[in-house]
């Protein structure tokens, strides 16, 4: 069990953090009085129309639920049908990590595709696509295109290619799913609007994230269509995904979107990896893995380096030979001075 | 939309309420610092250290959830075989009000006994599984009974009715499920530790529900045997119920039972609905429909009655021709008042 | 094991028989030369154009599988929707005997109603639907009705009353699926034609039993509606039904129908049944339990009968303190005698 | 429609041929008497029997079943866990070309590696399973490898390669099934005994296609462990897969192993696929695409060929620039001969 009395510098994840304190705020508020459950509440019908207006689109419903495996799932199922196959990058979230919850939300099969920097291309998904035997009852239906954006391993698409990816699953008769669990990081890197990055990229529904950026537990599932919103409350019950007091989600994503604190946020968690990666790029024998393009960096540091900082007081994931390291917005100055510090004094031993 | 400015008097549902004042702060306080995600974090052990107490087990795994159709799945799913059934009453809210749910987590198939009460019957379970073709391959294969305790209906299983249950289901090779959504109100009305509810009366696997009762939407799995605690995370990740952030559950359900408050708040609600009950009662021409044991009642009013309350500021739901109001801890006593009031003049009238 | 030297008088059920000679020369007839696999063949072809004419409706489209729960499965599923509803009678073969198949092939609950004569009656069906939820997501959502036709306990809807069923099924946005898996003994003993007993009755989609009546292993999914028909393929390859020789399955069916001899085999089998039961209740301290209305009979004998019998060379399904026997078109005369006189023996002794 | 007066030769697959004689008399020879249904007949002990001789394994237990889709998907389902993984090649059968059916019998989540020859390798999937994460809530968990033997590829294991597979799977975990689709051509090429390339090289539960080699939609699910055989009758019903009148797959299954004509029938295809080989490398322009180890090549054409085959009486698939041919045991010479010289004119005249 972790000491809780010592300073501990924790780079495991960005949900390692505590709340954002007008999200805090936004929860105690919406404790008084009564409310619908289940989502039958003023907060969610005021989320719906934040999201609305943030996303630009009139036609959008806002479904809030606590995890993003449940909005993942829960967004696949409103699409699927029984006899599909999702498409996606073989290390997708939802087919690497999720323990077979897409499967077990939407019947479905997912076919992973190789993809250079974590993401898909869109002329080896035409090709896929054409070859994957539409009409055959022997073969698996497509019905949906999943994008994770950003990916697990912090690179990005930009809008030109989710726009190229989306053209290509439309052409083939897919819906296009975004898993934004890092919505936010994607938004400050790219520095577009959340439309330009969705619907008007040709996604059809988005799983956005909150909880990575501040919040406490709280996703929603966004859909631009009102036959498949029709859809969502059935699967999400059916899920377990239909919150009690709905409330308390839907408070913190209005609060959320309601002025630029959830951007300022993943900015500065984007620029605290770009400045980390910077400083271990100038330490001889560090090595970096892939691009640094939200708020997570994939090292390979010198074994040394990996034992000196297994005895202080810093958390990180290992991956192989490899070392993640996640950024906050609200990462400790020290903690970072402490990791290059300790990095760089290790090297010079060795 | 309803208007926030008049006062409306709430009878619909007990998760209708806020948080109460005790688990809202140990919500902030959770927030400080960070933690590991996924219920690997010092609440979520001090959590289950905490249900080891109340609970007089040692070998308790307690499991943070956010819904209560999320932990009745998980709950089902860790017990389940590819090829059974579970047994429950006909009305039990796994087999009406989760939109199979359980059938989803699980893959099994659920079978609803009759009984009075809105209860099973040993009896007739022994009759019925005895008839179920255990080793029969056209036979869907019994492996779980649940109990939904309290009911639905509001009304109560004695702790001898439960034994004689389990006793029967464990002699036909089931594990036995208790459903708590109202766990807390079993308590008050029982008079009964946790433990004697449960596994001293032969319960396996508990849903322990607190949001009906206070908390912000945290319920939490109790397991007894560390074979099911073992495939817990599994289906708990499949299902999309691993909450990110889990200490913020912990740290509620770590609250509720660091005191008495739990048990207060059920008591009073509780209370409120038998006071009720009773007032009602008094008036021509109201007629109770069912036992009110714990902190429900479902009456039939005279439809003059059910006119006037429609013009109120009351908030309650219609079954057909009956209506049910559940009371919270905190029910306003001039919304009872009012609502008592409202109905005799109604019936004076008529 | 079986001796299979001595004559065994087998009332067991209708399965136990041989396989008519007709069909047995088309299965030899079709091994000559080669056809395509998977149903796309001269054979299949052939039998839809039959089963189009014997059915009178020119868009009918005809599957072949192999087993009667295969068939049931897969016509359930080319229907469902991902959190839907079957209804069905408590006591439907598809409920009871199907080891969860039909879960397992569509994902969806069946809900089972009571009824006399282990039949459906069209006005609870009526009420069942209009209080099962439609639009309420915590409710499952009714897709379609399932009726057993006969009932697995020999009973026999008439045409009127499927037809009120189906209408009601269709007002309330269900499709209907006749299990038939004694079609032609339905048939045989309503008189009235294949069209009549289905699509002209409001059914549709129907599991066309030949295996009980004759046939080595094939059944016929029988679709009147192209959407439906275009679903098939997938939901039979994921079901494992698509048989890969399939003409030895489309040749029997197309013979079966090309004259009348399947419904003098339904004709005979029936009749026997029918002789045998009066027989039996001629006989004293005999009770007959339920009508018999096609090859079936549930009885109630003395216990001293029910011992004579297990000594001699019977073989027939005791189901609690009842006896069910079974007739096929080619009972042996010596063991309807033999099996009276055994009872009449026996009760005469008591 | 085919013409079905003129001849064709037809290289389509080996499931496009007829029944071998002593298979289709075993079945006339079935249908006398009676017997039980659902595979409680002497037929099915008989071949039981029968082939715990041919596989020298005192324990084995032979299912039938009608399609060999529904052998594997029972296979599969009988060792599965709730949040699985099934680690296969990626072309393997069950992964391409069964529209998910063995997601839907197993729930499990197929994970498909690259390997040559369409054949997974020891020290990959050593890898793999190294780095699948067991015990790691969010990862699915291996519990089986499938091995397709030949593969649909026409390439083959060898006993050696089996052995190094299995023995990886074991080591982590893993039960072991063989897909034996064409498991006669294995036999045949490999010349070694059942037992060699099953149980002895440990693999677990074996589909023993029977239907591509001259029997009437006749395979077989082989087990040799009490424990996973106790589950197959009921992952058998619940998918749809136990025959009603099973005795007339066990006779032809038992006639099939009572002699060397299976093998015979076997060696004669690979015969002809071999021959076919040799004669079109000696055609100029003709390339051959993978190895010719069992009875189906892979060529390349030159497209003046594939126009002239086109216009003759031949039969054959297409897969992008490539044709496949397979061949059957009683393939016309004449068909061979014919073939050849309209490719050999084609390539003459270009």
């Amino acid at each position: 069990m972790q000491a809780m009395t010592e300073p501990v510098y924790d780079f495991r994840s960005d949900n390692v953090g505590g709340v954002a304190p007008e999200l805090l705020e936004a929860v105690v508020a919406a404790s008084a009085g009564t409310a619908a459950p289940y989502g039958d509440d003023d907060w969610t019908r005021r989320m719906t129309a934040r999201f609305r207006q943030a996303f630009e689109h009139e036609a959008l419903t806002a479904f809030p639920v606590a995890t993003g495996t449940g909005a993942n799932g829960v967004a696949l199922a409103a699409l699927a049908n029984p006899y599909g196959a999702i498409y996606c990058h073989e290390t997708a979230h939802i087919n690497v990590y999720e323990c077979g919850a897409p499967e077990q939300f939407t019947g479905a099969k997912l076919v992973g595709l190789p993809g250079t920097d974590y993401k898909l291309d869109a002329a080896r998904l035409d090709t896929a696509l054409a070859l994957a035997g539409r009409g055959n009852p022997t073969r698996v239906q497509p019905f949906a295109l999943n994008l994770t954006q950003p990916t697990d391993f912090g690179t990005l698409y930009t809008v030109a290619e989710i726009r190229a990816l989306a053209d290509v699953a439309h052409r083939h008769g897919l819906l296009v799913h975004l898993d934004g669990a890092r919505f936010a990081n994607a938004i400050a890197a790219l520095g577009c609007t959340p439309a330009a990055m969705t619907w008007a990229a040709g996604v059809d529904v988005v799983s956005f994230g909150a909880t990575k950026n501040g919040a406490m537990n709280a996703e929603a599932v966004l859909v631009f269509d009102d036959a498949v919103a029709a859809r969502l409350p059935f699967v999400m019950k059916r899920g377990g995904q239909v919150v009690s007091k709905a409330r308390f989600l839907s408070a913190q994503l209005d609060r959320y979107l309601a002025d630029d604190l959830w951007l300022e946020r993943a900015r500065r968690a984007n620029a605290n990896a770009q400045a980390l990666a910077r400083r271990m790029l100038a330490i001889a024998g560090v090595e970096l893995v892939g691009r640094v393009e939200i708020n997570m960096l994939f090292v390979r540091l010198p074994p040394a380096a990996v034992e000196a900082l297994d005895l202080g007081p810093f958390r990180y994931y290992k991956l192989g030979r490899e070392q993640r390291f996640v950024c906050r917005h609200d990462q400790e100055p020290a903690g970072m001075d402490a990791l290059i510090d300790t990095i760089s004094a290790a090297v010079a031993v060795a």
